[in-house]
């Protein structure tokens, strides 16, 4: 096989650890390019610049062969102008990743770094999203690498199909714990239970900080949030396709009465 | 029944016209209150505020027994903080837009609209968010009166299952042509066929604006691009769970080979 020609990205900046612990790794499987953005963009969903100019700069951060980009835009961005005007071919994967803290179950919708995959999905390219279940900056990685290698190599060995995206999940590392292996998962049912912060800033008004409890209300075992709780990597296969299926035909029949 | 409450957001800003025509539509149906942003927030996707404050003012734009607010943060923020801090119940109904211009097929997961519906979704209420397929600021919205109506008291009549999420998407107005009627459909298979435009700014630094084309590749008539076309109104129902089944149960055989 030719060298895989590999785009990268995340949604924790171009500079966070995650981000540079993948590119050694990637660097062993092929041609690897990032674009990724220039500061953190988590929890910025699919969001797209339509109201401000995009730029996108070579940076060199650390040794290594990749190629990098730093650009100002969110991290579907990044993958659009990567795909359109950076690089000068179809890159045979997408990896982005490895996002410092969950992105399993509900909070999917709301991540960047599975954003960046699905954007790439879109366009016809294969793309996983890593994530690992620890918010801090100085995150340990190293158990990751095995499990990126094997779902990478997989891939490119044509075990999986071609036309996909996944959202791969890390548990949170404790020491003298290993991970079990790796669980196919389908999302959790879980959702956020918000508690806003209420401040009162100098000038008397009320503001407020984003804060919550996950909630997981799902407790079979073929879930993403089961496989992590149990020391498993989970992989949620992604579809872009919103569609409610089964409600649409309840509706189909119900729109006409 | 009671008289129902209803919360109504947006993503193009509380001043837009969409809304201020959507918020004049529910005011018929019951006690509204709207917390929506104060600026436009269009393809803001699911992104929520994590690293900023979020502002919630009382505000009065024009006549009605809506109570307003307006706030500083995306469509997904208004839900989350309109149900958690602002409104001391839980409304009945969330409605979202009227979005000036498009959220039909991949458009979807792009939108601030469809994810403050889909937020409202998560927290078990029935959410609609509606678009018109023109993106002008002075956009005609007469005729989604009568189908948002419908639409509307359908749903408070339980015809339609409680635990609901729909995108709804109205055709660009033709004069002289009528709406022909309802479609519920599914997602269409379609993408962005994205052209950046590359720019020299004053400094001789390059810099790009994000365009491009909509291309359907969808020729089904299940679609909402196909009923949006032939000059019908599109329900899609919406699921969050992200999960491709098919490609679960193709992998899980894949992993152990």
């Amino acid at each position: 096989m030719k060298k895989p020609k590999i785009l990268i990205v995340n949604d924790d900046g171009i500079k966070s650890k995650g981000i540079r612990h993948l590119i050694k790794i990637m660097n062993d499987f092929g041609d690897v390019v990032v674009v990724a953005p220039n500061k953190p963009q988590s929890a910025m969903g699919h969001a797209i610049s339509l109201e401000k100019v995009l730029r996108c700069d070579r940076i060199n951060i650390d040794n290594g062969s990749q190629l990098e980009y730093s650009c100002n835009g969110t991290p579907a961005d990044c993958v659009k102008l990567a795909l359109n005007k950076i690089l000068h071919f179809k890159p045979d994967l997408i990896v982005s990743g490895i996002n410092h803290g969950s992105n399993s179950s509900i909070n999917v919708i709301y991540s960047g770094t599975v954003a960046a995959a699905i954007e790439g999905a879109l366009n016809g390219i294969p793309a996983i999203a890593f994530s690992l279940l620890d918010y801090s900056a100085d995150a340990d990685f190293t158990e990751t690498d095995k499990y990126i290698r094997e779902i990478v190599t997989k891939l490119f060995s044509n075990k999986f199909k071609n036309n996909i995206c996944l959202n791969v999940n890390f548990p949170k590392p404790i020491k003298g714990r290993k991970i079990k292996g790796i669980k196919i998962c389908r999302q959790a049912d879980a959702n956020w239970n918000e508690e806003f912060d209420e401040r009162i800033d100098p000038k008397g008004r009320k503001y407020y900080w984003l804060a919550g409890n996950f909630v997981n209300n799902d407790e079979e075992t073929d879930t993403d949030e089961w496989a992590l709780n149990n020391h498993y990597v989970s992989i949620v296969p992604i579809s872009f396709d919103l569609t409610d299926y089964n409600l649409k035909d309840y509706l189909t029949s119900k729109l006409n009465e």
